[in-house]
């Protein structure tokens, strides 16, 4: 029997009738011979809908109610969507995260997979041909509901295509993966393939389209991952081995990264107490460091990071705290840069990207205040005003189309 | 440690402001040294929309998915009500039913309370003061989400109560319990103490406060029930043993039951196979039957019951395909008629009250179709346009101020 996973997010499933188109599709496959294990997200704006909730009600809420409140969400998708299938003559069953034995471990609202069970499904595919799955949830070792954080669903996606031993496809409203944001440059090339290494630093550096952690996941397991456009015919991205892809170009992608936050921490003197104090708060609250420089000379010690604006809350309390503690602590936090990446697997065999790509921001003006590089990246910081210019310029003077 | 379960209904819960009140109430007792069980609805007319919204997407929903969707909206109210209790300095925790281990049996939609475990709530109150319980829910023996039908909240706080060993205490808008409905007949008395036998019948005969099968579960396992109006001092009633009442009087209550369909089915003969067959889908979709009788002459068989209007969308379809089978079945169902009850326990201590009834009926040219009786009660159905008028009647004939 053939079987896959697919899954939906939140705004492939914002109305009835696109629920009802997905669960005619859906049937298409089946009369083929398919099995299918259907990852759903929370109709539209039901997440936002229920955090604007949240925020009538406190200013802090505990992260355990919060993952209660937010699988409800998921649970009423599976439950639509399973009615109507039903209704159209496939043999569905809808579960939870708990009910697909979905165990994960870590923060409430970050919590990651850390087992599934596969002999459930097997059990269930007995009886029926498609398994709809809430996304973004499971069930922590104390019973309780936790949610898996940004970009949830497709991890659940990936992690149930792990576990079943079978592939995995994405849809979402765009088709595929692009070389770079199509908002951003309007010629922009869609991929037909691309490999997890790029995948992965495409998704650590912004491109948006789909969690490191998912693709990270993907290429573990060997689960060919696949991109689409919900209900469209529009061919998307095959996401596979690096070794498989025929031709390496140095650069296949650029990504700017809009959502970071730029952090810097002045302090009289390099101290231990501090760093203790900053980084247990940030390893305890998960907020993930990205970028990070130091300089200690005559004046002080300087420190600056960048985080995830979606922990820029978090962390504007974390350092109103430290400061009340060490009094001559001095930060501010700087949300106008933007961190622009060049991608490409071809880049560790191919000299010369980074020099071209300076040379080619220092032609059109574009200052960068730091630079960090992996094997198959290289990023810069930059004005967020120059973001969609400097976007421009790479991908012409890299020649990606 | 004192300890009670409170429930607070869905028009108790209908806003974010009645949920801070009411936590804020909740908190003065915690301060006074209880620790509470707090069993909620879904927040006002949630679970009407979620109904709604199944209705868009099809006439025929699996019972099991329309469960899994309503259990959704008494999650979130746990969660909104948890948050603003920890909010409020108190130990919280939210607990759906599954986590609760309400362990349920029978249809999914209409299921009855099979086991709860007190040993969980014991280790639970270790750590907490309140336990916030989604009322109307469980979990079956297939791991999978059931709802408990109508009235399933109070019966999840009664339960809850009589596993506990602890009194329960059940808020609405309305503060206790009235000899008959106040907007019947607007000098009704509230009574300050019933009998659980009394009370039942008058929830069984429609006064609808409570559903019978949450009055003899605290019959049963002698809990304390309260009846009281939600965030109001007004003094409410006490639903205690009949030994413990001083004063018995014959007639305690009026009830009114508008919620009633009549059926008549006619078939040329008695028919052992159209019993079967009739009897058999009843059951099946657990539609209950009131009074019944049956009339059988040359002109064949004529037998007339009367069910709850809430299954009156189910009967209709199931007659339907009764007939399409026995071509010779007739039937009619009829809205017009609803039914008067009194209820009292002195009643099987004194004689007169069937016929001191029957003649205030008459004396009122009020017609009556069909009677029962029970110990405690005796029922007439009559045309509705006379019932408001039969209640006064009725009322003060029998000096129940």
């Amino acid at each position: 029997m053939n079987r896959a996973v697919l899954k939906f997010g939140g705004s492939s499933v914002s109305d009835f009738d696109k629920i009802r188109n997905i669960a005619n599709t859906l049937k298409l496959r089946v009369d083929q011979g398919e099995q299918l294990i259907v990852v759903v997200s929370a109709m539209g704006k039901t997440t936002d809908q229920l955090m604007y909730n949240v925020s009538h009600l406190t200013h802090q809420p505990k992260d355990q109610e919060v993952a209660l409140l937010l699988t409800t969400g998921e649970q009423q998708t599976i439950s639509y969507l399973s009615m109507v299938l039903n209704d159209i003559g496939i043999r569905a069953k809808a579960m939870t995260g708990y009910q697909a034995g979905i165990k994960t471990v870590g923060h409430y609202l970050k919590s990651r997979i850390a087992e599934i069970d596969p002999s459930l499904f097997e059990e269930a595919f007995q009886q029926h041909d498609i398994l709809v799955i809430a996304g973004f949830q499971g069930v922590n070792e104390y019973n309780e509901l936790t949610t898996l954080g940004r970009g949830g669903s497709d991890t659940t996606a990936v992690a149930l295509a792990a576990s079943n031993g079978i592939p995995c496809e994405i849809y979402t409203d765009v088709a595929g993966v692009y070389a770079t944001d199509p908002r951003l440059y309007e010629d922009a090339k869609r991929l037909s393939v691309v490999s997890y290494e790029e995948m992965m630093e495409m998704s650590a550096l912004g491109a948006g389209v789909l969690e490191t952690r998912s693709v990270e996941l993907a290429k573990n397991y060997h689960i060919p991952l696949y991109l689409g456009k919900t209900l469209s015919n529009e061919k998307g991205t095959w996401i596979m081995p690096r070794t498989e892809l025929l031709e390496k170009k140095a650069v296949t992608g650029v990504a700017l990264d809009t959502h970071m936050v730029h952090i810097t921490i002045s302090y009289p003197k390099p101290s231990e107490q501090l760093y203790t104090a900053l980084f247990k708060q940030l390893d305890e609250g998960s907020v993930n460091i990205d970028m990070i420089s130091q300089i200690v000379n005559q004046e002080g010690l300087q420190m600056s990071f960048t985080i995830k604006d979606s922990d820029s809350q978090q962390i504007t309390i974390f350092l109103q705290q430290l400061s009340e503690y060490f009094n001559a602590l001095d930060y501010t936090i700087n949300e106008s840069y933007v961190k622009i990446s060049l991608i490409g697997s071809g880049m560790r065999d191919m000299s010369g990207v980074a020099s071209k790509a300076f040379s080619t921001l220092l032609a059109h003006d574009i200052t960068f205040y730091q630079t960090t590089t992996s094997e198959i990246s290289i990023s810069y910081v930059i004005d967020a005003e120059n973001g969609q210019r400097a976007v421009k310029a790479l991908y012409e003077a890299f020649d990606i189309e």
